[in-house]
């Protein structure tokens, strides 16, 4: 059966249900509440979130599978013709009540205007709340050996797309730890079958919940206090910059009309901007502000 | 003594020390806090903030005078030849204790390129967690009288304005109950004189501190619970969306480097985005979200 848009539908909706119940399993109280939409345009999504877990404080993983009209500023931004569109993708960002447990988000995603006008995207990039450089080397290497099924050049590549997308401007902050990000890959630009790009973005997808089911599992029992609190929120309050100022993913959903508290789930249930911190002098907070200044460089 | 650019900064920062004085007894506890910086290109501001007052959860009051070059990508979105600049202005957000004290915000500002190309802007609006007709009302009188002084139809062209920039186009919503909004206005577009419409800036900012404390005042001691700090974080959390998103002085001071403490000190303390709210059948909460999607209509 030749590879077409709604087996790749049916295969990434397959992957948030796995996806979602790796997640509960380690988290041991979370549960996904189903919230089914409809585009009035064409096609709709299942939204999958959970709040007040365990491990995880508010979480979501989205799939959606949408269609139809190609709006003008759309088609005009991506340099395209054509005028009908259909796009499918897992989104996932969580949340989570200890700080030592760091923010994730992954995406991967395919967008379809005809039968030669295709490409994939996606990616997966971490925030810590404390950048922690052993776990953040073994997250590294984690993508690498899920690209480097596909092609041993695609880390350096993509790690290098996610140091200058995930980078907030008027902070000279990065958002995190970074990842792999891509975009637009199709067979032109990557000399490779839809198939084989296909299997790349599986592998993103699915190398995804043993990183942060593992991830998880070595810092939920980690203690902490209101010092490492305050500064998680301190920390979710620049991933709300990104996310409202930076990420082109939330621009485009706002700018089409796009499902909002779909596109919005990647926000925190609690965050906010104190004017005068404090962290201590020579502290892990302060710590990790320099490494997202200096931005972090993976030993992989 | 002619109105020129030093005159014209030296009343604002009176402006802005009376106002501070005027909320500090009002509150009863909060302290501004001074913090003067300097800008590398040229001038300086004196960004003075409170927080964990009585009444203000956070507030800052913003002076700042500062030229130098304009940046081409400024000179371009403005559509003037000119490569250096003076601003001035003073710009206020204050975020509460008690839900039903509302937010407020005002800015005053004049923008000079030389002395026959300058403008002045500004404007007062509301955000209340809780929109009380009556209140809402009196505040839009307010506004009316501070600009009736100069000219009559004033009022109602400059709530236009506001009506139309304070909207949160994705939530499809107004950010509060409006106010006044304007922007540019100089001798050419006003058929008065430069003194004239300063007059009318300072009217208006003299008008802040009596409007804004006594909101305070009768609202302070009101007693709230459980669901009304969850609805003042929900309303918190759409106020931290249109500044992000929207808001063109934000934009303005991110696009430019400009002293980021001070251009975001307008983000609340605590908030956060909760992806399932649920508020009360025929609440007022729910009542407040009516009115802000079919837009609030003073009584004035």
């Amino acid at each position: 059966m030749a590879l077409d848009k709604d087996k790749i539908a049916e295969r990434l909706k397959a992957l948030q249900l796995s996806i979602c119940a790796a997640i509960e399993a380690e988290d041991g109280e979370a549960k996904f509440q189903l919230d089914q939409w409809e585009r009035p345009g064409g096609g709709g999504g299942d939204t999958r979130v959970v709040e007040d877990g365990k491990v995880i404080a508010k979480g979501g993983v989205n799939f959606s599978a949408v269609y139809g009209e190609l709006p003008e500023n759309i088609s005009t931004a991506l340099k395209v013709d054509s005028k009908s569109f259909f796009a499918t993708g897992v989104s996932i960002v969580m949340h989570t009540q200890n700080p030592f447990v760091p923010i994730i988000h992954m995406n991967v995603r395919y967008f379809e205007m005809d039968e030669n006008t295709w490409w994939f995207g996606g990616g997966i990039d971490l925030t810590p709340h404390y950048v922690d450089q052993e776990q953040c080397d073994w997250f590294h290497a984690q993508l690498k050996a899920a690209t480097d099924k596909t092609d041993p050049s695609y880390y350096d590549r993509f790690a290098e797309w996610a140091n200058s997308y995930f980078y907030i401007k008027h902070r000279e902050e990065s958002r995190g730890v970074s990842g792999i990000f891509f975009d637009r890959l199709n067979t032109k630009s990557e000399k490779r079958s839809k198939d084989e790009i296909f299997d790349l973005i599986i592998n993103v997808g699915e190398a995804f919940a043993p990183i942060y089911t593992h991830l998880m599992h070595i810092n939920k029992e980690k203690p902490f206090g209101e010092l490492e609190k305050a500064w998680q929120m301190h920390r979710r309050s620049r991933y709300v910059e990104f996310n409202l100022v930076y990420d082109k993913g939330t621009k485009f959903g706002l700018d089409t009309n796009g499902r909002i508290d779909s596109i919005l789930m990647s926000l925190p249930p609690e965050t906010g901007w104190k004017y005068s911190n404090h962290w201590p002098e020579g502290g892990e907070e302060m710590k990790t502000e320099q490494i997202l200044r200096t931005r972090f460089v993976p030993k992989v």
